[in-house]
Order: structure tokens, then sequence, then C-alpha cells
């Protein structure tokens, strides 16, 4: 039985609570059975901290009334803001194994714990949706086998997709993750507003949303790129800039430049 | 029967025509039933024209050599690029209603004939993946009742999703497009270089990508926005801005600067 402990219960810790205790509730799957055949341990939830002292009545956990004086655990998790961890970290009183959770926060944020690693889901969590943690990939560092074992096997309970990527290559994948997902989602807010403006139904565009997203899967974006930057169509590009708002110009200039940069135009 | 020519054989020219011929053979399934009870004609590809004269293999109508001597149809659709569809319809002698396919050509682009539209479909097409068009939306303009309801007839036999926009609209329509597929291609091509550069494998932000989709969709992606913009992350986005290629700032950097703006950061 693996013990731990979750410090923060924003968007990422409270999916991560869900995900250890359901685990027990799913170990008579098919799922969990293959999955306990290469795991040692099952998962328990010992307790959990957030700095609102809300009662999550989603877990069976208890809330933890303080960070100074935790309750025995193999394994504490810190999900707090980046910049929090450091100071969580050095404030934890304990011979667990200490990991941290952030994409862009180096391992040494948790290196004052005797066992130490890093736990990154390159995911966007809402409370709202539900995640299937089996299909998420999970990015793994640690500075020891005893921290490897532990967070490995957590891993595998949890996921069909472990990887190891250290400091410098989670940090890299974070900066891709802001294209990928923040700009993605900014460029998606646009479009709405443009539509929106016009009184044309959003979801008129859906069908080239999937299809945009299903052929940089299938041929590579590089391939899949289209339109008026990637042709060097000048006539059409300045149409689109004379009728967008005067604050919505540079994002449109920059990327229609980067484009064409990309191609040689 | 309705009888069409299709001018401009490129990705959509291409699709059309497979899909106005497909329409034939799959006329005995049970959507294409339900299809014909809605429409009085199936359809026919009477032949196509395309300015490299190179003979489609995937079709079973003729290649015609010439667009000045058209043979007899109903409806002539020209499906060329941007720049030339003015000149195309003007050298077209027909009395078939003419109709173009442009997102950003207005309807006075083939107003010299009598009866005439658009059929606009806003999606991204290439010649090696497959176009389910039935899923697909239709965008109609047209300049009489006859001209609608050979349009209209169309579009439902091909599609279930049919709808009107004037030309002002289709024109906004199209420049979300261009956020909608363009830029979001080009914000996943830059996450690509990143990931390989750091030789990270990119296929591990694919859940990402799709549950960045799924969201706005679900969500909005207005209220689906998160990352250092959206939180005014000085400290990440500086270290982001430090790491990324020099040529790569200004792209990054406007986009950036429009979510702060449209969170009133």
């Amino acid at each position: 039985m693996m013990e731990i402990i979750v410090i923060g219960t924003g968007n990422l810790g409270f999916h991560l609570c869900k995900a250890i205790e359901n685990q027990k509730v799913v170990k008579n799957s098919a799922f969990a059975k293959a999955k306990n055949n290469n795991v040692k341990n099952s998962l328990k939830l010992v307790g959990y901290y957030n700095n609102s002292a809300r009662v999550m009545t989603d877990l069976k956990a208890p809330l933890l009334d303080s960070i100074h004086n935790l309750p025995q655990a193999d394994l504490v998790i810190i999900a707090t803001p980046d910049d929090d961890i450091a100071q969580v970290s050095a404030a934890l009183k304990t011979r667990a194994i200490v990991a941290h959770t952030s994409g862009s926060v180096s391992i040494e944020a948790v290196a004052h714990h005797k066992n130490h690693g890093v736990f990154y889901i390159p995911q966007s969590f809402s409370k709202t949706r539900e995640m299937d943690f089996s299909t998420l990939p999970i990015c793994l560092e640690f500075n020891n086998v005893t921290a490897q074992k532990v967070l490995e096997d957590l891993g595998n309970t949890l996921s069909r997709k472990l990887t190891h990527l250290n400091s410098e290559q989670r940090g890299r994948l974070h900066i891709a993750a802001v294209y990928m997902n923040n700009f993605v989602n900014h460029c998606y807010t646009k479009a709405d507003q443009i539509l929106n403006d016009a009184q044309v139904d959003a979801s008129l565009l859906y069908p080239l949303m999937n299809e945009t997203l299903a052929k940089a899967q299938d041929l590579s974006p590089l391939q899949a790129q289209t339109g008026p930057a990637r042709r060097n169509d000048e006539q059409t590009i300045a149409r689109h800039l004379k009728s967008l708002k005067s604050n919505d110009r540079a994002m449109y200039e920059a990327i229609t430049q980067s484009i064409k940069n990309t191609y040689g135009n």
C-alpha cells in the first residue's frame, strides 16, 4: 500500500486526489488487475492540504490542517502554483519522497529532501471535466532509485504512458504546451469573437477545427499548413488586416510573418 | 437529374467532383434514400476542367478541353483560386446557374450570369484525406429562387448542414477560419519544432491538443483560457521569451499581449 499526501487542490491536485482514490475503487477491474501485476502497491490518499481549508466533498481522505505537521506517508506531491513550490517544499518536515507537478519548475525546487522528483502531466485540467488518467502521458524525473521506484509505481498505476524527462526537456515541453494549448485556444477565441460579431453560428467552424487537429496529427502541422500567409497572398492578407479591429492586427501580423518565415516566403 | 460541371480540380474541386459522383454510387444507402426523399434531383457530373489538362483517374466524368465551350448543364461550379474566379466567370458562355466556392470572394464575381450564387464549404481539403461531406456545413448565397433551388438541392444531397450567409458574413467566417485553421496549425508547428529541438516525442502533447479542442467546444474558448498570459505571470513569460529563438519572440509576444488585452490584464 503506497500512502500519498497531496498538497494543493487546484485543478490538477483535485484530479490527482480523485484518481488516487478511484484507483482503489476500480482495483477489481481488468485494467487495474493487469496494472497490479506490474506494480507492488495499491494507492491510498492519506490526506490533502489546501490553503483555503476547504473540505473536498468528492474525497474520502481528510483535509490536513497544516503542512508543518504531516502524517506518515510514502510520497508527498506538491501540486501548488509554480511560485509556491520551493517555499512549500522547504516547510515540509517529512522523510517521504517529495515530488512536484510543475512543467516549468526545476527538480532543484524539491532537492532539499533526500528522495525527490517530479511528476508532471502535460494536460489542462478543469474541475468540471472528467479526465481519464490512463491515456495521459506522465513525465517523471527523480534523484535516485528510491524516488524512481515510487514515482514509477504511482505512474504505472494511473496511466499507460510513462516517460522520463529531465528538467531541461520538461521546460521545453512546457513551452510547447503554451503554444499547443494557450495560444491555440486564444486563436479559437478570436475566431469565436469574429463570428459572434458577424452573428454567424460559431459551431459552423467545428468541422474545420476538428480536421485541423486531425490533419496535423496525421500529416504533421508543418506539411498541413495552408492559407494566405503560406501562399504569400498579400491581397487577402491586406483585406483581412483592414477588416480587423485595430488591436487585433498586431497578433494577425505576427503570426502571418512567422508563417512566412517558416516557409521562406 | 441535376447535371453539374466543376471548373478547377484543386483540393476542393477534386473532393466536390468525387462527392457528386459518389452520391450516385451510394444512392441505395439508407442515408441517400432519406436524402432522396427531400431532393428532387440525383446528381450527375457532366465534366470537369483543370488548366493542367490532367485527367483525374478517380472520376468517371470527362475532362473538358475548354471553358469557352461547355456542354449543357444545370449548374457550373467555379472552384478555382480566388483571384481567377471573376475572369473564369466572365469567360463562361452558359445558361446554367454559375456558383463559386470561395469564402472571401463576393457573389458579385459571378453576377454576370442571370442565375448565380455561392457554394462555400468552410473546410480544409487535402487530396490524401477522405472527407465525409454529410457532416460539413455548406454556406449558400444566391441571387434568385432559381439559383436557390438548385444550390439547396445540391447542398441537401451532399450534407445535413446547410445554411445561408451573405457575402459580408461569409467574408467574416473566412477570416475566422484563418484563425481556426491557419493560425492554430502554425501554433502546432511551433510546438512541434520546440519538441523536436529538445528531442522530446511530439505525440506526448496529443492528449493536451485533443483536450484543448474539446474544452473550447464544451465551455467556450473564452472561458477555457489558461496559462501565463491569462494569469499575468510575468516571470514565466520572461523565462519563455529568453529561451525562444530570437525570431520566434515577436509571435509569442503578440499572442501574449492579445490574451492580456482580452482579459483586461
